[in-house]
C-alpha cells in the first residue's frame, strides 16, 4: 500500500479523496447480460458500465488475370466499453480495434472511439473526443450493422474516418416529431490517434438530416424490423479540412511537403420498407492543389492529394426474417492531375457490381455474411472477389 | 446520438433492430466468480460472459561461456472473454496477449485466440477462427498449464502454433466411452494475424487420439488430481502445408523468394497415475526444398527452410499437494542441407537436460515455478539457463 | 472440445484440475459499481475482480517565436483490473495503457503495471513485478490525481518510471501511528517491457517517508478532503542503477556504446489543509560518465549520458469544493559535460512558470483541466504553452 500505483479498482482501498456522496446509501447495483449486447452493470441513474466484444472471421478468394489469392483473417476484434457517469446524459464510449489491420502505420494504438457526450439538450448534444467524422451516412453506419461484407470502395477513398474534435448534433431538432436532425463537428483534421503537433487548421463539418416519417434505425443497413411503416432519411453534408497533413484528408499516407486544404460534399439516402432497404450516397473530394512541393535544404520532397468523386446505389430484401439477398452498383471518379495511382485505381477498378446474402441469427449481432464483386474499369482485366464472413457480437 | 457511432452498450440505447426476443421475460442474470477463472455472467441458456486475466512474470539468468545475462520481465499479460452465445453449443471465445515478446514482427495485433464453435454433435465439433493448431500434445496444452517455465525447444521449433482456419473434432467419437479423439484442420497455413494475400495454400492437419481410460486432463501438464485411476493419452498427427510463406511452417521470418511445403508428424503420449505425469513426444518437419531462389529484375533473392526432428520426455511427481519436482531430456536434429543457422542451434544447444519444481497455491491458475537447464551440442560451450517464474490467473 | 485451446472462462468448462475446493459452499458474489471506479466483483474474501477504465482527452496549443501549433488528442486510455486472490492481503494489479504515446519505440506492448502484492505483514509488504519505481513522490503520484495537465519537466526528466522487480514497503513501520513509511526496490533497471536480455546490473532503490500527523492521501495532488487537519509529508530517497542501457536510467534512447551507472537522490515535501496543498521536490541524476565509446570491427559508436538536478514547487487552492487554482514554479539544471541536447533543453526551456485551474465534477475521477506555462532559459525565445483536459475513470 506504499501508493506508488494506481488502487486496485476495489472497495477495501484506500478511502477516496473525492467529495464523497457519503451520506445517501448507494444505490443497488444491477447486471444484465443479452447476447449480442454483453453485460451492463447499473448502479441507480448515476452510473453503468457495459462491455462487451466483436470478432469478425474473413475468407476472401480474388481472381484476377492469371493470379488467384485467398486470405482468411481474423478481420478484427472489438472491446467496447461505455454507459453514462454521473448523470443518465453524461454518456461514455471506448471502442478499441485489434485487428491486424486496425492499426494505423507507425501507431500501436488500438483507440478507435474514446468520446464523452451530453445528451440533456434535445437541440444541442455535445460529444467530445475521437469518433466518426459526421459527413456521409455510409461510413457513419457502425460497422457491425452492414449488409455487405465491407463498405463500398466509393466510401472507402473518399470518406472522413474517424477525428479528434468536439460534435454538436441533435436527432430531433425543435421537436419536429424528429423530422430533423443535424451535426456539427469541429477537429484536428488529422485523423485518429495523431501525436505530431501541426500548424493548426480544423476540420469543420456541418451535415443536415431529414426523416419525413420520423427517426429510424438508418445507421444500420437492412431493414431487420420489417415494418410497414415506410421510412426515409435524407441526408447532404459539406466539410472543408484547413490544412491536412494526409493524402486522403483523414486518413493515407502522411504528407511530407507541406499541407493541403481539402474540400468535402455528401448526399444520401436511406429507404426501408417491409424488408426492403435502400441506400445511396454520392461523395465529392477536392483538394485545393494537386502538387505539394517543398525545398528543404537543397532536397526537394513532393507530394500529391487525391481528388475526386463517386456514388453508389446498394438495396437489399430480407426473404424470410432472417435471410437477406442484397445487389451494389458502385463508381468512383478521378478528377485530372491528381494522384496518378488514384488516376489508376479509377482506370481499372472504377467500378464493381455485386451481390450478396446474409444470414441474420441474432439480427447484426450475430450474421453469416457473403458476397462477390465483379470490379473493372475502362482498361485493364476485371477482377473477381468472393468473400464469406462470420461477424459476430457478444 | 446522431447515430455516427457505436451504441454504448446500454438497455438506454436505441432499440436494437435485430428480430427481438419481446414476447418472452429475460431470464435472470446470474453471476459468479472464482479465483483463477474470473467472472462470469450467465443470463439463462442463451448466453455466458466470462472475463479473466493472467500474468506471467519471469526472472532469467543464462550463463554461457564468459558471459552472464540476466533478465526480469512481465512475460506476458493475457485477457481472455469466452462463454456462449444463442444455444450453449454454440461457444466463443477471444485471448489477447498483450507481453513485450508476444506481438509478431511487424503486426500491432495481441489477438492469440479468436474463434467460435459449436458443440453440439458428439461426432463432429466444428471451430472457426484463430486458434492453436491442432498438430502435437505439448504445444496445444495451454500455456498456464505447463509443469516447467517454458516449452520444451524442440516444441518451439517444431510447432505449428496458431492459424485461422476450421477445424473439426471429437472428444468421444462413436461414443465409445471417450476413448477416441479426432481433430482435423483445415487453414491458411501462414499463421496468426497475417494480413498479405497469398498464392492460395492451406494447412491441412489430422490428429487421432487414443485415451484407453477414457478422457482426463491431458491438455495440462502435472496430475494435480492425483486419482489413483491410471490415466493414459495416446496420440498421432501429420500435417501439409502447403506453400507457407514462413521459414517455420506458420512462424518465422517471411520468405521474400517464394513459397515451401512443409510436411509435419509427431507422436506423443500423455500418463498421469496418483500425482506421477509423463509426457513424451517427438515431431519431424520436412520442406519440399532446402533452398528457395527467385529472381526480381536482375536482383536475386534467395531463402532458406528449416528441416529437422526431435524428441523429449519429461516427468513430474507431486510429492505434497502442493509441491511437483520435475525433470526434462530433449534432443533436436536438423538435416543436412538446411538453414545453417537451424544446423548452428542444433550442432551447440541440441540437447537440454533439465529439471524444476513447481508450487501450486491454486493449481495451474496461481503457481511459484524454478527450473534449471544444461544446455549443450557436440560442440562449443554448455549454457546454464535458470529461471523463477510466478503465473497467476485472475 | 478438443482441449486444444484455452477453456472459456465458464461453469460449463471442463472441470478444473486444480486441487478442488470442492466441499465448501462457494462464498455469494456480489456485484458494485460506482461513477470511476468502475465495477467490483467479490466472491468472500478469496476473491475479487475489479475492472474500470479511463480516457483523457487534450487540447495544446503552443506559440513559439513565429510558430502556432495546436493538437487535439486522446492523450491516453487506461484499462484496469485489479483485486484480490486467494486471500484478502494476495492483491493483484493490472494496468493497461492504449494512447498512441503510451508506447516504447520498437514494442507494442500496452503494459504499464503489472503486479502482484502481499501486504499481510504490516512492516514488509511485498510487490513483484512492473510498476512505478518508488524514487520520487511526484512521479509516483497517479497520473489520474494531478492537479496540473501534466507532470512537471523536471519529473519528466529526471525520474525512475516502471521497472520490473521486486518492491519492500510498509506505510506505517514499527506501527507508530502510520508516522514512518519506507520501500525498498531493487529491479532490472532498464525500465518497462524489455526484452533484450543484459548484463546483470540492477536497480537499487530506497525511499523513507515520514508524516508527522499520520497517513493521508499524499499520493494524490489537490486537498479535495479539505480537513481542518493539517497533514504533512517529508521523503527522501536515494537510487543506483548499476549497468543501465537507457539514456535517461530507465527510459529514453537506447544506448549502443555499452551501459552507464546512474545515481539518483530525490527529496520532497506534500502540506495540505483545508483547501490548500503544496507539493514541492528535488531531484538529482548523475551518470559515472558522460561519454560512452566502443569499437565493433572498424566502426566506433558513441553515446552520451545525461546529468542534472532540478526542482520545483507548486500549489493549490480549492475556491468551492469543486474548483481549484494552482500555480507552479520549476527549474532544471544539467551538468557540464552531459548530453548537449539536454544541456540545449536546459538553455533554452529550463524555466517554466504557470498557473491553471481544475473542475473537480467527481473528484480526480471526472475533471475538466487548464493550464498555461511561461516556458524559458537563458538564451533564445520563449514558449507559450496552453492546454486544455479532460481527465474521466468510469
Amino acid at each position: 500500500q506504499g501508493g506508488s500505483a494506481p488502487t486496485p479498482p476495489s472497495p477495501e482501498g484506500p478511502p477516496p479523496s473525492t467529495p464523497a456522496p457519503a451520506a445517501e446509501p448507494p444505490p443497488p447495483t444491477t447486471i444484465t447480460a443479452e447476447p449480442g449486447r454483453g453485460i451492463v452493470v447499473k448502479a441507480g441513474e448515476r452510473f453503468s458500465f457495459g462491455l462487451r466484444a466483436r470478432i469478425q472471421l474473413r475468407d476472401t478468394f480474388l481472381h484476377f488475370d492469371q493470379s488467384d489469392t485467398h486470405e482468411i483473417q481474423v478481420r478484427t476484434l472489438r472491446l467496447i466499453v461505455g454507459g453514462n457517469v454521473l448523470a443518465p446524459e453524461l454518456r461514455y464510449n471506448i471502442q478499441l480495434a485489434f485487428g491486424g489491420n486496425d492499426f494505423e502505420t507507425g501507431s500501436s494504438s488500438p483507440i478507435f472511439d474514446a468520446f464523452v457526450e451530453y445528451t440533456r439538450w434535445r437541440d444541442v448534444n455535445i460529444r467530445v473526443g475521437q469518433f466518426f467524422v459526421p459527413l456521409d451516412r455510409a461510413r457513419t453506419i457502425r460497422e457491425f450493422a452492414l449488409q455487405f461484407v465491407d463498405r463500398q470502395q466509393v466510401v472507402r477513398e473518399l470518406n472522413l474516418d474517424r477525428d479528434v474534435g468536439v460534435m454538436l448534433s441533435s436527432n430531433n431538432l425543435f421537436g419536429l416529431n424528429e423530422w430533423l436532425g443535424y451535426q456539427f463537428f469541429i477537429g484536428g483534421g488529422d485523423g485518429r490517434n495523431r501525436f505530431a503537433a501541426y500548424a493548426p487548421g480544423p476540420l469543420t463539418v456541418l451535415r443536415l438530416t431529414l426523416r419525413p416519417f420520423g427517426a429510424f434505425d438508418d445507421d444500420q443497413e437492412a431493414d431487420l424490423t420489417r415494418s410497414a411503416k415506410p421510412r426515409l432519411s435524407l441526408g447532404v453534408a459539406a466539410a472543408y479540412n484547413y490544412r491536412t497533413s494526409r493524402r486522403n484528408s483523414t486518413i493515407g499516407t502522411a504528407f511530407t511537403a507541406g499541407t493541403a486544404n481539402y474540400s468535402h460534399l455528401a448526399a444520401d439516402v436511406v429507404f426501408k420498407y417491409r424488408g426492403f432497404s435502400l441506400l445511396a450516397e454520392g461523395l465529392w473530394r477536392k483538394a485545393n492543389t494537386d502538387v505539394l512541393e517543398q525545398t528543404t535544404g537543397t532536397t526537394p520532397t513532393r507530394d500529391v492529394t487525391r481528388s475526386g468523386y463517386g456514388y453508389f446505389v446498394q438495396g437489399g430484401q430480407l426473404v424470410s426474417p432472417q435471410v437477406e439477398l442484397t445487389a451494389r452498383w458502385e463508381q468512383l471518379f478521378a478528377r485530372r492531375g491528381t494522384d496518378p495511382q488514384f488516376l489508376q485505381l479509377v482506370e481499372t477498378q472504377g467500378k464493381q457490381v455485386g451481390a450478396g446474402f446474409n444470414v441474420y441469427l441474432n439480427g447484426h449481432a450475430f450474421k453469416l455474411q457473403g458476397d462477390y464483386f465483379y470490379i473493372f474499369g475502362a482498361t485493364g482485366e476485371p477482377r473477381h472477389l468472393a468473400r464469406l464472413q462470420l461477424d459476430a457480437s457478444f
